[in-house]
């Protein structure tokens, strides 16, 4: 084969199998969206198209990408758990990464337009960065969707006070940093109900939570079998997913009632 | 910090630092390209236009992400080299192939509508994966190149002989695939020339080469500190890029020629 | 300081660093035993001076090297169990692997002439390698044993039906190995029975399940710093262990009841 | 097959195999020496029979390790590079490492009673740990090497002083780690000369240089085919090294002229 002399270059691919029996989490990062966010005016402190644009971009990597069984995000990240019997793609790390990143990406330009007037510009596209973590029980991949869900909630309450001070109390943005830096939480409440009327706890249960995609109903026979599955497979399988309704919920991930509906199965 | 009880599952994180002073190649791949070149009735056996998208956005991750020299691509693939000593995110695996993969993807989907009437469907949008390797010095470098290239021509004349003996010769793909088993690079040259009056070597250079992009001028003092630039470096080396022109050749990548204008300084 | 123009060298070290909160076993293999146990005339099938040997080689990793909580060994091999906590060498996987071989190796080498008149010689000195295993929870931890107990009574049925053909039998090594081919366990059960009033049963323990070392208490408060302890630390805990007792057991390891008693503790 | 019910366990097992055509480097580093080296009184600073002792251990090393053409060493330490096309053990890093590791501590105590009169004791047994680096071209190989010697300089000087001030000068250590605080290199030859009447420049080209380790002449053909040698290459390769003499140097190794003579073929 006249391609041999130089075939010998694949031997220096490395491939990392993840460990198995771990939950593989991926998370997605938005890259630069502070400055994107600008650019394309997000309002303050949340804006409830952009949610609802990367939680599409959310189903979409739900719906293509196997044995995923439950995904959390906000802001502009997002963390899909695999079951842990995976075995997609053999587990390879850059495999899995990559295909959820761009997957997202894709879905996210897709969504765009459902949701902002505004088209997006070549020199404006929004990118992201990705990263694969095996947890190896159910207690250290609770604790990492509990420890998402806390800095969610740390930087709403945050986000709120200061663009209210801003927004609403006529604030600079450099006030309204020097007026919160050292505050704890119940502070900043105090300051949203004494100053604004405003009860945190009556905010949007998607700002103050985030929003967790779960199946309506558990997906059985989901490909573990290690080989890459065939093109029919895909279809078949996206047929089957398309008809099932994944169900997007704004609550609680860090106590045990969400985990009793719809953690993995530990049989 | 109402976090750091559960911070600590940040230890489950692993970094994968790519080895010092080797070049790194990032390459990207269609995901089911065949099925989705299938569904937007790309041109057999080359379409153009799929070509022009697909070189679009490799220059979208050319201009994107710092410390490209070199890029090379055809069909549903590119790859990308990164300068020897570029300390890009610290060289961690998952940041450079994520954010290459997810920079493509992006590009691609933004190019879609210059080339393609036919808008792309939320169903069946285009995604790609990736990996990363690292060769150790300028002659692998070189070998890797020239793989790509070698594999980019035997694909195309197989592919160019295969449609042109079932959209001019009349043959089922079936018919087309028995007819070319066994056969050698010479046979397919014969079987075009005498039976259908087509000199392989006057195929367009782009089906038979594929696309090398370079600057137009080598660009300095990218950054190569390990640390992530800043929103303003970023934007200020993005300016800078946006000026300077890319070159898209399609030339023999496998002789000296090609290195000896375009590769990297070895000083 | 003039060491600073050459120590970026120190940037191409790479730590794997092995996934926490799962068991690590470290095991330790023979090299080249089949000629070290001919040139120093092990007794076959089984030789009790050089599982004596053996076992105090890993008596002493046992006591010298933090976090184990369980060794199982037989004929050239032994496998250590680190706590699923342990966070010895902050569980940098090429620290842990050599400094278990080498004090494997240093123990088996003192430990020689304690069995043996013969003394080693400097050309035919026993080593061994290494590799760590992570297993992600105490089922597989648990099957990782049993696929060692299971290989150890494969391998000494078949041994020992061998070289009673060979010894007892008057066969030729190569005699033997066409007596045995495709022979079940049963077949080799009753070829020594029927042959040669041979009771497998009756074989020693040792022979037949291998050798399992645990503490005779458990050891609390053991280093799970992540910092290597200080050398006082060392020889605190060295005096300490050196008061335990550990046990030399020859059971079975699969079954539930050894680990009802032995298992690691899972609260 | 009866353990096949146990064997998956295998798929938890991950190797590195490093990079293709890197220099690998593997070090070996005394365990807890500052102990060991007073536990068995050695010279103070340097004791020419311990330094005997380990460069024994490296010869060992040179000799039964395939494909090693430098070592270098000093004080508890030592570094063996490898071809840059080596294939032993396929590369495989943990493996590598611990074969190393272990054969260096298994000559090391063979080679304890041809230097000290004092037996090894059990509970003070010598051990090293290891690591493998990966160097992918010459420069960064020679700054490896040279950055060792820098060091063995720097210590040999520091530790040839604080021990002069201390056995022949009365100080406590405490006060001679006072007294050299903040040195430069040229106050601690000031001191030797000025002193004690010492030139620093005559001290034993081992203490200061530290020891190379090269063949006499170049082996050719060692195995770089990737397969475990069978046991018959082994003992063939093994016979030639016999009678290959090496060379212990005690030479600088930063400078152009050594690498002209003993660096690696390049060809």
């Amino acid at each position: 084969m006249a391609n041999s002399q130089y075939q010998y270059v694949k031997n220096f691919e490395r491939e990392n199998f993840l460990l198995p029996e771990t939950y593989i989490v991926v998370r997605v990062d938005g890259r630069g969206f502070h400055r994107f966010s600008k650019f394309y005016n997000f309002e303050k402190p949340n804006d409830v198209r952009a949610l609802n644009v990367i939680n599409k971009a959310a189903e979409g990597v739900f719906r293509s990408v196997q044995d995923i069984f439950m995904a959390y995000g906000d802001s502009d990240e997002y963390s899909f758990a695999f079951d842990r019997s995976s075995n997609l793609f053999e587990r390879r790390e850059a495999k899995l990464v990559s295909t959820v990143v761009s997957t997202f990406t894709a879905h996210y330009i897709s969504a765009w337009a459902s949701q902002f007037d505004e088209p997006l510009k070549p020199e404006h596209l929004p990118t992201f960065d990705g990263r694969a973590v095996c947890y190896p029980n159910l207690k250290v991949l609770r604790d990492y969707f509990a420890w998402r869900q806390v800095d969610c909630h740390i930087n709403n309450l945050y986000n709120t006070t200061f663009w209210t001070l801003v927004l609403k109390g006529g604030l600079s943005t450099q006030e309204a940093e020097q007026r919160l830096c050292g505050t704890l939480s119940s502070d900043k409440n105090e300051i949203l109900f004494s100053e604004f009327g405003i009860n945190y706890n009556n905010e949007s249960e998607m700002f103050k939570k985030g929003t967790t995609i779960v199946w309506e109903e558990p997906l059985v026979g989901t490909g573990q079998s290690g080989e890459e599955p065939s093109a029919r497979q895909v279809q078949r399988m996206a047929k089957k997913r398309s008809k099932i309704a994944l169900q997007l919920l704004h609550v609680d991930i860090i106590r045990d009632q969400f985990w009793g509906r719809f953690g993995p199965n530990l049989a």
